[in-house]
């Protein structure tokens, strides 16, 4: 097989990446951006060689323990828990929160095989050993799995006389009532505030 | 800055590739499939060391010649002329066509400083004076810029007293006449044929 063939191959294993973005992005590159696709190139290598998960919250990291775990500044007796990185990133990115994470890498779902050791319970348990915690705030997603995870998490954290929160589920900003689905509406409900 | 957001930089060159989804390639990656990822920096690396330009007709290739150019199979005698290499698949995948093709990498664009040395015409001259070819088939795209283009390479060919060809502009299959636009039905009824 030609390398440009071989080339547009291996762009697909990118998400969300057909043939024809594949094809598209590998013209761009060889015509126009031979300078930046080197560097993507030995990014990702360096990516792949040095990233490994944190040893404290899970996430990606370089080091053993993340930038935000070994950062003195923030409140270690708060403990946030998201599903994924990326919830970790939006969170981080939109609250003014500054205590700690915990990221889970799934959520509950025994039918795929995951269970609580695939999510590192036996960690977050060590961290709730450790006493230094008092409070963990749940971000999971509000799906199904999501809330089985919460429940679970729950049911740990109580056992350490942990507090436990959840996020606020409800009308999103900008949102209309009126095209707001029932779930979320009926959450708003039992979830609204003393003014 | 971390490894990781320099990755998510690094993907940002890819075209139509923005913040969001340049996060999403890298977590998909690192999570799912760091396989994957190493066969695309390998790739890619083997690419922009080895894939060049055709010596006649331009487009990417690993050798001086390509494996099209180089296909004793072909018709030597008919030179399909398109703007990218993009187009130049699209007409190698759709049309029984078996002669050969020159990808002007471009299209004529004084404002831009694309004139047509940009677009190797002095490569096509001497494709023309060698006298194997007796048609050239231009598939440039139907803009201003494609027709200028067009318009410039029949003057050439004409020199050589060369056939030259235009592939036909009118209602796509499945179209509907009602929501074709007037330009390319005016071409449709220019370009009519005679059952």
């Amino acid at each position: 097989m030609p390398i440009i063939d071989d080339l547009m191959d291996a762009f697909r294993c990118l998400p969300g990446v057909g043939a024809k973005a594949s094809q598209r992005m590998v013209y761009y590159l060889l015509e126009r951006d031979r300078k930046g696709a080197e560097v993507l190139a030995n990014k990702l290598m360096l990516a792949l060689e040095k990233i490994g998960h944190c040893k404290l919250c899970r996430n990606f990291s370089e080091y053993d323990i993340c930038h935000i775990c070994s950062d003195s500044k923030r409140d270690n007796s708060q403990l946030c828990i998201t599903e994924s990185p990326a919830d970790m990133l939006a969170v981080e990115q939109a609250a003014n929160y500054r205590g700690l994470y915990f990221i889970l890498m799934g959520k509950l779902s025994p039918l795929d095989g995951i269970g609580p050791e695939e999510l590192g319970m036996d960690f977050l348990e060590q961290r709730f050993q450790s006493q230094q915690i008092k409070e963990i705030i749940l971000a999971t997603n509000p799906t199904v799995e999501g809330e089985a995870t919460a429940y679970f998490i729950t049911t740990l954290a109580q056992k350490y006389e942990i507090e436990v929160t959840r996020i606020a589920h409800g009308v999103p900003l900008g949102g209309e009532l009126e095209y707001v689905d029932k779930g979320t509406l009926s959450k708003a409900f039992e979830g609204r505030l003393k003014l």
